[in-house]
């Protein structure tokens, strides 16, 4: 449970917010790199943190994420034309380049440099595994680029996707580091979902319905710990790792791709759900790009043209009371993401968490909360940079590993937590 | 008129105003008992007084009425698992009873009592005439059950619907206690509805345009009696009960069923219009709950899968100005029930009554928003139970007659105004 | 640049308001008169300057401008009923004239007098030029009959038009002054639109993209000056007359008719776009106002049975990115009208003009702002009738022409800048 005064300041990410602050010390995901797809092609609108930016991608492929609205009269430049290393405004026929710097204001002389003098806010926008991040801070402090495992992997081994989410970024990412849903919202799909099925370990999320968690902290963030009892004396293992704000990796299954999320703030009430599926030693199979494609896993199917999931709030989710009577889903919604995103939604655009009850198996969300407060608070009084800045903090995996009882996951795990180059996922 | 400070009064019915703790001393309608149609079947989201809630009906078809949400994180129990006796939320399994009493947390040990600690907000739920009703004040204080005439007589003889009424109740409630607009609004349909036409009385409501009117306090609210010229020395008497707080009887009309409505705040922009249609000593015909079931009369024609009327603010009420200039309609609009809505919402959202100008006609309106100011403050000050609440004050009904100018109506009409078993009621 | 007071100053035009009493003094285009076709047609709801209003004319073709709601209870009078010269309230019938005078409580006896107490607001509503124009102010300070050249020439030689547009007025009007745009936004429709292509002219605004503007104070407002660069040491002036508060003319091009606009705030967030076509000395040809009601020119194409563009911002405006790139328009909207109207919205639905960065080309902007200002202070403090109100002054004209390097405009348009009866518009 939280303080009305604490869940406000958890939840504010526009500028100025502390939690806004904290956000901007961190390379996130902008766009999807499928959004820009050629030299001088459209202009993509982006808002994050609260910012209305518009992202584009130039005659000679350098991408930029500037202010949305022109300098002068403040039109929006996502009407404007893409041409010859600038965006032109339509109105009047300003131009700016990627940085956001004005390069032509044609009704002023060029000797006057009145151009020089206007530059519109920028931000960098780099192509890394098929995302477009970016770094919305103090350019003094920009970190070195991000090194999640699922965006240096060869492309043929990733495959991200994106989803609006109609509520605040908390509640969507704390959907993410609880692992003790699974076993009820997600259990039909353990054994019908084609990204989830079939794994040895599946049928120990379905047997113990009572996880127990120990979580601890590790550089970047938190590691989850999800315990449940498995035969010969061992426990089965899931465990979660969050690395701060707003990463998180579900626990593997199988031979399957890894899958994981970001949550990134849109404004205060809906942020991006990202979801990532990436091997650490093969390609994608075809099958199973198609399936993401698809919608299955950890994706979902869009209203056609849009990044809005098909089934949304507007349609109940298309909730299917049969299919939830018959067992086959448990909520009587849809894959897995969708399942998350109904639930995430259906608290309000911000979760009033002044009314909560939390359990055992809320530690990792109760530790996630105290880790960014504490974040936050560290960088407003003395400039800490917080954990997850540091690339070296993003090289973690999620694992799902039996272990016997008298081993802790922190040690018997160990290596299994660490993303290595061309070492397999840890994965019953 | 009213100051602004009595029009917030009269209209806000949130938790811990004034009128919404008179609200909370009744029974009141919640939903059709065919909204939940059988053991185990889906919940239904109902939100009353400004409350978020959720009706379901359990294995054994035990009825409740609960706060909508998980106590655990918030999620929407809409998406929850009715069965076996309980509401099961989706997300992390907790189940909830019919009096909202948490019976399980799966990830806690059944030992440790946890789940009985947690009780979510619930109120009663009971089924009687078809109607659901509930009680949403202090359990201490709870009255007997309701026993208007429309949801005691046997099933087969009443008949009622809801529609959602996009407007604060007090004005669609002062629409259901006017009864001087039937000569204009409605005059069309005086001599077309199947379930208005054919009465000997009609004529009355056509020729005298200047009804006289005199409203007399009873025990349960009011009495609104309108007097028209009628021949031999007589007077065409409507009278209208209110019964407190919402509770309105239209007058009735030769043997056609006697209707008559509920209009209960969903919140303070919006109102269940409740309407019943029964008659006191026989079974409705085929015939008549056909023409309701097709919006005839009080009834109206919904936008399909849901209560939302068909003709809505949102295509101007399918207004027809060829048949309003023809005169088949007197506003352009078809039918009773819509041609009152249509009006009612028109005034806005939260009808502005510092500007109004009262006449003669509107004394009922008068009177009764002064007797629930009187009862509001009686309430708070020194918890006086208000009228309306003793089901002997339900026990009223609507009359249409004809009396010797020198007779007054509360004295020639007195058996006339109580339902009595057995007994027609008294209509011309 | 301005402060945000100013901002708000400029913007906001409800009742009580200063620019909102500046608006109240001036005549104002209303309705257009195919909104009211015949003499007891259904009376149309008007919303200006932040008030809700009806228009309707009576059984003798007598035309009203009142308040939308009726006196006693609030309801809408647009669902009244149009007879027996007035307007009654289907409610309880209460009637008024299109003076919003109460001419009948059918209630009440006649004798009582109670309807002569009962007064709606109203302004008058007067036909001219297909235009229904209104006056809100003071009736003690009514001004004389407006005498706009569009609207005071024989009917065969004007057309009018308008539009909703979903944004502040002033934004729209600021870009009805703002000559220097035409050379990029609407670069591609000078040698596509019917309405705009031919004229010798429309090299200049091609070749010259830094036009040099002086603006000069006129009697009722400004007049700006356009000046760009010409052969034989000449200059070409496009001469835009901007008369206090919201017209605006567009230069000529050729013999094509003469057009401009009216920008007409609804509520502080929308406006009405008017735009008319005219030619001082010959009837239009069907070919011109069949291309008009196509859409073409300064008018639109409309979302059928609405005045709301087809292309808005619910469908991006039906952006073409194909159509921009290959430059068939500039900013990838279709149609003069919409090449603005998208950009003026895009700007928000109130501009944030503490964040602009104005130049030379917007002078004219500048000089309005300020004589607006100006204006609704001297209003405010002296009750100095405003520039604009005495119709001399509206008898403008726009101009397009040649004139030798040495002559100011001022002295060389000088007679092009009148409307004069008879005589054809001075355009290149």
């Amino acid at each position: 449970m939280l303080k009305k005064e604490q869940n406000d300041y958890l939840c504010q990410t526009g500028p100025g917010t502390p939690m806004g602050n904290l956000f901007r010390c961190y390379w996130m995901p902008a766009l999807l790199s499928e959004e820009l797809p050629e030299n001088d092609c459209p202009p993509v609108r982006v808002k994050l943190l609260g910012e209305r930016l518009l992202a584009f991608r130039d005659s000679e492929g350098k991408l930029g994420l500037i202010d949305e609205f022109c300098a002068h009269r403040g039109v929006s430049l996502w009407f404007g034309r893409n041409e010859d290393c600038g965006l032109r405004c339509p109105y009047h026929g300003w131009k700016y380049d990627v940085n956001g710097q004005c390069v032509d204001v044609p009704s002023e002389p060029a000797e006057s440099g009145y151009a020089k003098k206007i530059k519109l806010k920028s931000y960098p926008l780099i192509d890394q595994g098929g995302v477009l991040w970016t770094y919305m801070g103090d350019p003094e402090k920009q970190p070195p680029l991000p090194e999640f495992e699922f965006s240096t992997v060869p492309l043929n081994q990733t495959f991200t996707t994106k989803r609006i989410q109609e509520c605040n970024w908390l509640q969507a990412m704390e959907g993410g580091i609880d692992s003790s849903h699974v076993s009820f919202l997600h259990r039909g799909d353990l054994s019908n979902d084609p990204l989830f099925k079939g794994a040895a370990g599946n049928k120990y999320n379905m047997q113990d319905l009572s996880p127990v968690f120990e979580v601890v902290e590790s550089d970047g963030g938190l590691l989850i710990g999800a315990r449940r009892n498995a035969e010969d004396n061992q426990y089965y293992w899931r465990i979660t790792p969050w690395v701060m704000p707003c990463y998180t990796g579900v626990p593997p299954r199988g031979d399957h791709p890894i899958h994981g999320h970001f949550w990134v703030p849109i404004d205060d009430e809906s942020c991006w759900a990202w979801s990532y599926d990436y091997h650490p030693t093969r390609a994608l199979t075809e099958t199973e790009v198609a399936a993401m494609k698809d919608g299955k896993g950890v994706h979902v199917k869009y209203v056609p043209g849009t990044y809005r999931p098909l089934a949304n709030k507007d349609n109940d989710y298309l909730m299917n009371r049969a299919a939830q009577k018959a067992g086959k889903t448990f909520s009587g919604i849809e894959g897995i993401g969708m399942q998350d995103a109904s639930l995430q939604e259906s608290m309000g655009p911000i979760c009033d968490r002044t009314k909560e009850n939390l359990v055992g198996t809320d530690n990792g969300i109760i530790m996630a909360r105290h880790r960014l407060m504490r974040a936050a608070r560290a960088l407003a009084d003395k400039g800490t940079v917080p954990p997850g800045v540091n690339p070296e903090h993003h090289k973690v995996r999620q694992a799902a590993l039996l272990l016997p009882r008298d081993v802790q996951y922190k040690d018997g795990a160990k290596e299994a937590l660490v993303a290595r180059k061309g070492v397999r996922q840890t994965s019953v």
